[in-house]
């Protein structure tokens, strides 16, 4: 029998409830999901592992099919690691599926796209029960403007506009799908999200715009405008993190572990 | 202008996040919904206040419509209190409605029914998203012989077997509505509760029965032989706290605020 240390390469997918971490990424002395879910697979494995996903979440923001590679040696069956490693993770994240890959894999370069949902609660009072995964706006909204106006947002634009911050590989994203839907009798509005990869923040500022569409603060064509300023300064406000939720990453090979029935991470 | 100071009452209808309260009731040292909805009025008000409940839910036990007595001198308005006291109360409790009685209301004396839902997901792997409202369990459950099983709780009965406890006033109940609904696409049972008064346990004894029928444990009409038994043990195991919300509380005069354009507390 051979001694060699033999490295295995994962897909792995996460699900969390981001309110208690600092975000995704890894950083020194704070709680992140990297973070838990390295520690997790080093207590199932020997020696180093390494451990990089998909989409960098900021803190607050939730995930129901985050992607994540895991290189480790370890002697757990590919069929045993999600147990494994769901043993020793906090209640608030979870593996949802493991699947041994090879060495090319790669969640970040291989992405074709990504899916996020967001939830505003509109009108009367903020929910208890629903305030670590919605934004509560006390207005009630226009979503058929909004629904108009979101349409200048579909397709491939330079979304400069949407945020902060200049990015290495500039700021032309394609936006494939971008709806406005009431759940009904809940007061509660579900914006999905879709496209090939999004700049840093560029999720929550199209949120923020559309929802000062909805409360009828600007002029019809406003957010085709705002778009075409190449202007952080000319869009609404970035709505805040806890809305949000990375429902799904997409990769060509499409081994994704759907939602089991359905995709709605939240229809309780 | 006189300077006597009027006693007023008010009736309170409030929801809350009950993960980290340790239930409703008063209890010194300990954070309960009582005691941070006491001293919210309290801080709006002169003097001296009291304050009672419909339900004394458990630790764990979330409400959307929980309704309270108040007693207290305060000038603030009866339109006013209610931004009042949202403002001074913590983020997992809110309070939806403030309507002025008169000495006569007491919300458990007048209580002519309740409401209950409580929350389960059945296979696959417990949500992080969903696991301060909802109950997981691995198997998948049999809805039907959940609901024809359900038929032997609806009507009056004697519940002795569904409490740990004797209670002052007997164990006879009434149930008027048991219903096992499925939420499409989402892994999720709702099973509604609805009744004149329940024993303390009741509801999660009743579900815990009937998640046992669901996965297969107990033969067909076992349920109408545990009624019959009138003895505790010969129940099912008590559900956890956290898959239960008490929805409404019906009272006579039914000037309840309902929720916005519909009853589904959870439907995100």
């Amino acid at each position: 029998m051979s001694t060699a240390a033999v490295k295995r390469f994962f897909k792995i997918i996460v699900e969390y409830d981001g309110t208690e971490f600092h975000g995704w990424q890894l950083q020194p002395g704070l709680r992140t999901v990297q973070g838990c879910l390295r520690d997790a697979l080093a207590r199932v494995s020997q020696g180093d592992v390494e451990l990089v996903g998909a989409s960098r979440t900021d803190r607050g923001v939730h995930a129901r099919g985050q992607v994540a590679r895991g290189v480790a040696v370890t002697r757990v069956p590919e069929l045993k690691l999600r147990a494994a490693l769901n043993g020793v993770l906090p209640e608030d994240v979870i593996v949802r599926a493991v699947e041994e890959r090879d060495e090319s894999f790669h969640p970040r370069f291989q992405a074709r796209g990504k899916h996020y949902r967001y939830w505003v609660e509109s009108g009367g009072w903020p929910s208890p029960l629903r305030r670590r995964w919605c934004w509560h706006v006390p207005d009630s909204l226009n979503l058929e403007a909004m629904r108009e106006e979101a349409q200048a947002l579909i397709g491939e634009h330079d979304f400069a506009s949407f945020a902060p911050a200049r990015e290495e590989r500039g700021t032309v994203r394609c936006v494939t799908e971008l709806q406005v839907s009431q759940r009904a009798g809940t007061g509660l509005i579900a914006i999905d999200v879709a496209g090939d990869g999004f700049l840093w923040n560029q999720v929550r500022t199209m949120v923020g715009t559309l929802v000062d569409v909805g409360r009828g603060r600007w002029p019809q064509g406003e957010v085709a405008r705002i778009l075409a300023a190449k202007n952080r300064r000319a869009a609404g406000p970035t709505a805040p993190a806890q809305g949000l939720t990375l429902l799904e990453v997409f990769f060509d090979e499409d081994a994704q572990v759907r939602y089991p029935g359905g995709d709605d991470p939240c229809a309780f």
